[in-house]
């Protein structure tokens, strides 16, 4: 049995029995949870964590100091103006515990005509009522105000409080952009420090800013924003902002038509320098806390989850903070990647599922646990056996998983599963076949985070472009995240294949970026010359000179907005071709409709209306692949996550950039195939929870077919 | 039996039983059709049809004068510059006998760089290859030429010569913008009515352009557009204009970017004035003839057909053509409609199908030829009731149709159905329950034409919008077509609903006219103080400030474009609805994605993915009503035609408008009800071939139950 990498969610009520789980799971660290404590003389299990709150916690500080609470800009809902005047009940759709409207900036407050989209000067606001009136109101137009609060309930807080009854203390906020919070940070980490000599590592549940998170008045969530610097909105920031780049931000920098600048839009260059501004003074603020922790002999830990705004892992600032770690919870693949792949930090930590709770954990519920985890790990082992977490974890009651021996031994085989997987890679880059590249507007700074809506949750209007990032994270691919900006001036050397992929005008798909000339023709001499290039659901999509997706040349496909009616298509023959050869099903997820192919192009799927009446302008183009110069492009309406798409994928990949498939290969798309050169071993991962046969292809293109069992893991020496 | 208002398409080779068929359909006049001769003696039949010629048929001519040619500019395919140097082969893709370029006016080409958008003025021309070199071409840029051709044969003959392997000799074309064509076609005019006696009324087959009409270098349709005024690119015209408004037009405005101006776009200003300098030069032109043929004591009847561009029968100077009579093809419904209210005109007639051709009329197939007959009657005979066309008849070989006798006896009923509907309606407006406004870029010019693409051909993006002018054409409501540009100072007198349909960024949904602050506030007026708003697929739609639907707040309902992904949408409770109450299918056609409804409106049908796993955010409405101060609106994503979808249509209209339904208002959707308040007759209509039950309203509410034979109309006296 192996040991290490394993923290255990300690609970002082288990007893002795704790130590039999620790043994089992070969943990070498412990941590408290919320409503646990850890057992007597924790250091017996390893390590200790214990969590830390920077910038709330401390009610009595913050009633000291309101007027250094955090800052965030609101837009109301629009009024209509039937008269000249109109009366706008500012916090009539926001939650009054949450939000504290801040008058001593009036100044700072804006009225807009949202019909025009103009700045409205004519307004006045009541104290008492609560109420802007916009006088001089063009008839028929709509206005919003935008005003400055007081954040006086800590979102996170807000949800578990409102929907579990809770009746504590509610938690307020307060800000180090202001200088009394500024001192009492450091001063309080100082002495916590001396409070907890116990404590190896002090893991931060906040930093300094929560993510975008914002109540209605019946305490319902309103608006959430994983990515979203709306809670930054200090004045003392926008201040300092101006100071140094002369740019003067406003409320409408802020609420942004209402979009508050969310991860979908393309940033502003105005806000992007205003991200990194605070990112800068994230990161030295916490920097200090940092040095503080390693003065005591500390290792500090960033919660990638709640208050991480401005941390940005994969921004300039983040190394500033010289932190010793980093944790967070795993939700699949992507999750995996997006934290084992931080820079500037010694280990990074991943808490699988299932959390020890009583939803779960409650009698009779042992198989469904079992289930649970099996399929949290098998969706995060793909990622962990590209780039594996450094260590795992669990959260919740210790006792209750205890309840469940079936659970207790299962956990213990993925602890070593896990372990075998981490040695086996010994930190060094397993074999990729190809690098890939994935192209936004966002580029590094968002690696792992595209298409993400509040952690990752299961939207609509994503999943069919998050199955991209899942299938690449177990990928036997190199990734890279590179922005339209990147590209301009030329492809970066070593790029095999360029991914282009969301709904039109997002960030991800680009919108207006490609009707810059460079980058049209950057991407087009990279495919011209070999590269390969795929573009999903309405990649390059921006209706200019006669083209909806700029690049429609290379992709071989275009929409149809309307302007094209006219214009016969006759190229609607499905082709038979290796990329389909075999494939089962066709899962577009929420797929693109009016697709067509231009001449030349090869359809691979196209799908025709039961209407369908004439030989021409209809059918519905859903797969395709082109050639352009020596290069080649793949395009798709949609590619959820599924072992089928998820090889579908990889063999577009090696298709259009000329890569032979049947090397580090297995036929079977229940498996698939790792190789790690320093180590000289294959791993054939069996992902199915059924018996796989598959033909294995070694890095000669050398056959061998072979049995898995169920999940299995067979490790072949090169 | 009744007589009158029926043209036979008589054939020579028929002899006696032409009389026969000509008394049981109580026919009063004949025409010919292409490869029959008219009987001998053939005024024994009444007033006597003959086609005509204008700018194609006389190919001694068109040798004389090659220099007038017709002209048109076409656009090459884009070429990928991969070096300085581009060389394009103009003609590649466009078909050699129907083009050829036009060197004498080497000057009017231009050659773009479409990545940019921008003019490249270095080029050259080698007419002995047919290629234009481009210089200086930025790498990876694609470029285009636009070159002027000359028209060497007429569109409408190639289609039918290639497929039916003709091999008489090639039409040319003439251009009477040029001098000698311009004196010709009188002198030709006056010549042939000389000529032919006999001839009543002069069907004037062409006009002077035809509709745009494009082949491939295989002799297949590349480009047509009904509506195309790309045929009319005349130097003479281009140059006369600029003298006329000082606007210099460039090849580049009439291929527009490769749109070729098409009806799906907004038009420009300038493309409106060219239009209209252009609608009076042909209207002026055939004003001459029609002269000719009045001294002559002959009628001047246009075909609405293939060289109708130019005579605008909805426009302002189609008057002065002084007209006798308009003819068409009826597909359906809007056919009737688009003939029978085109204004000048003594009388429109309509031809009905099938066509009396072989591939309908062989043996053993006479069953199915009437099924043919009967379907296309009661599409049609729905609007017939609205407003009658004057004239009914038939084409092809009457030889053929005399073999069915099945046949022959149902066109002397539906002749005898159509003079009784059309005495009852007396030329008087039948009652109307309300006045609905088709609201779109075009407005009336563009009367019952919209979402039309080459003659109301099927097309999969255009039918959920066909299905509004279907169900209108026979409909108890009054219609108007209207323009943005006419609303922008208020919505006129005694509009109860106005529809805006169609795809986004389409000259039929509005694009960019939305960001006029005029125009949101006049709808917002108009349906504030009661009026009502009927938004179809994606209304108001263009993204701004905050936005997709700009008129989200009077419909209830926007588009999910991925800017507003992190706003939380609870209003995803179906409810049920007096609208949708008894409808036992919902046909939204090709339907819209991602519609969400704002808080407050009534969601009436919702489609929830079978992946839905949280209950916000997901959901995509379908059908919506909501409440805008006194008015009303109502959101669907797509109505196709059909007897329930235009049920829907008219109770959500009077819905909208608040008018109460049931009034002149037959219950069962297979059957209709109209009023003929002059005749004092109520038409109860069954649209089914089955037999009906159905309550019947009359206009003072006062309910009774009918049954009604298949196909029936029953007269109630009022």
């Amino acid at each position: 049995m192996l040991k290490g990498r394993f923290t255990l969610p300690a609970d002082n009520s288990l007893g002795e029995k704790t130590k039999e789980i620790a043994k089992l799971w070969g943990s070498d660290a412990v941590r408290d949870c919320d409503g646990t404590e850890l057992p007597e003389n924790p250091k017996q299990y390893g390590k200790v964590y214990n969590t830390y709150f920077i910038v709330r916690g401390d009610n009595d500080w913050a009633r000291l100091h309101p007027e250094e609470a955090q800052r965030i800009f609101l837009l109301t809902e629009r009024h209509l103006a039937v008269c000249d005047k109109v009366e706008i009940e500012i916090m009539k759709t926001f939650l009054k515990d949450e939000f504290d409207p801040d008058c001593s900036y009036l100044d700072r407050w804006e009225v807009y005509d949202r019909t025009t989209g103009i700045l409205h000067s004519d307004w006045s606001y009541d104290q008492k009522t609560g109420i802007v009136t916009v006088l001089n109101a063009k008839k028929f137009h709509e206005y919003t105000v935008s005003f400055l609060a007081r954040i006086t309930w800590h979102p996170v807080q807000i949800y578990n409080y409102l929907t579990n009854e809770w009746t504590c203390e509610k938690q307020l906020t307060y800000d180090p952009a202001f200088p009394h919070t500024k001192e009492y940070i450091k001063r309080h980490m100082e002495e916590w420090c001396l409070q907890n000599p116990d404590t190896d590592v002090v893991r931060f549940t906040t930093f300094l800013y929560q993510f975008t998170l914002i109540f209605n008045q019946l305490g319902k969530e309103k608006q959430v924003e994983w990515f979203g610097y709306a809670q930054t909105a200090n004045p003392i920031h926008i201040d300092n902002f101006y100071k140094k780049t002369g740019i003067k931000l406003t409320a409408e920098d802020f609420v942004d038509e209402g979009h508050y600048n969310n991860i979908f839009k393309a940033p502003t260059q105005k806000f992007k320098m205003y991200m990194e501004f605070i990112e800068e003074f994230v990161c030295e603020t916490v920097a200090e806390l940092v040095e503080i922790c390693h003065k005591h002999g500390k290792e500090a830990m960033m919660f990638l989850g709640d208050d991480w705004i401005g941390s940005e892992p994969y921004g300039e600032h983040f190394k500033k903070m010289n932190l010793d770690a980093v944790v967070g919870s795993v939700g699949g693949g992507v999750t995996v990647r997006m934290l084992s792949e931080i820079p500037h930090v010694k280990y990074h930590e991943g808490r699988y599922l299932p959390y020890f709770f009583p939803d779960t954990f409650f009698d009779g519920n042992e198989d469904n646990a079992v289930a649970e985890l099996n399929r949290n790990w098998l969706t995060a082992r793909r990622a962990n056996m590209r780039k594996p977490l450094d260590r795992m974890g669990f959260g919740g009651y210790l006792s209750l998983a205890a309840k469940f021996p079936k659970f207790i031994e299962r956990v213990a085989q993925i602890a070593d599963e896990f372990r075998t997987v981490y040695d086996a890679i010994d930190n060094k880059k397993p074999y990729c076949r190809l690098k890939v590249a994935i192209l936004n507007a966002w580029g590094k700074k968002r690696s792992w985070m595209s298409h993400m809506v509040a952690h990752e949750l299961w939207y609509q209007s994503i999943y069919s472009y998050q199955g991209i990032l899942e299938a690449i994270s177990g990928l036997p691919v190199d990734v890279e995240f590179l922005s339209f900006d990147e590209v301009l001036g030329g492809v970066p050397e070593g790029i095999d294949v360029i991914i282009n992929a969301g709904d039109a005008y997002t960030s991800f798909s680009g919108g207006k970026a490609w009707l810059d000339e460079r980058l049209q023709a950057s991407i087009r001499e990279f495919v011209y010359n070999g590269g390969g290039f795929i573009g999903v659901g309405e990649p390059t999509a921006c209706s200019a000179n006669g083209r909806y997706f700029q690049l429609a040349d290379v992709l071989g496909v275009d929409k149809e907005i309307g302007y094209t009616l006219s214009n016969d298509k006759y190229n609607i023959q499905k082709i038979a071709h290796d990329l389909t050869d075999g494939m089962t099903a066709f899962d577009y997820g929420e797929d693109k409709k009016n697709i067509y192919a231009l001449d030349g192009t090869s359809v691979l799927d196209i799908a025709f209306s039961d209407r369908f009446k004439r030989n021409v302008n209809v059918g519905e183009v859903k797969m395709a692949v082109n050639s352009f110069g020596k290069g080649k492009s793949f395009y798709i309406t949609g590619i959820p996550y599924s072992f089928e798409n998820s090889r579908l994928l990889y063999k577009a990949m090696c298709y259009v950039s000329g890569k032979d498939l049947h090397v580090c290969y297995s036929s079977n798309v229940n498996t698939e195939c790792n190789y790690y050169p320093t180590s000289s071993k294959y791993a054939v991962v069996n992902n199915a929870d059924s018996e796989q046969v598959t033909d294995f292809y070694d890095v000669n293109g050398n056959k061998q077919t072979i049995t898995l069992k169920p999940m299995e893991i067979k490790w072949i020496e090169a």
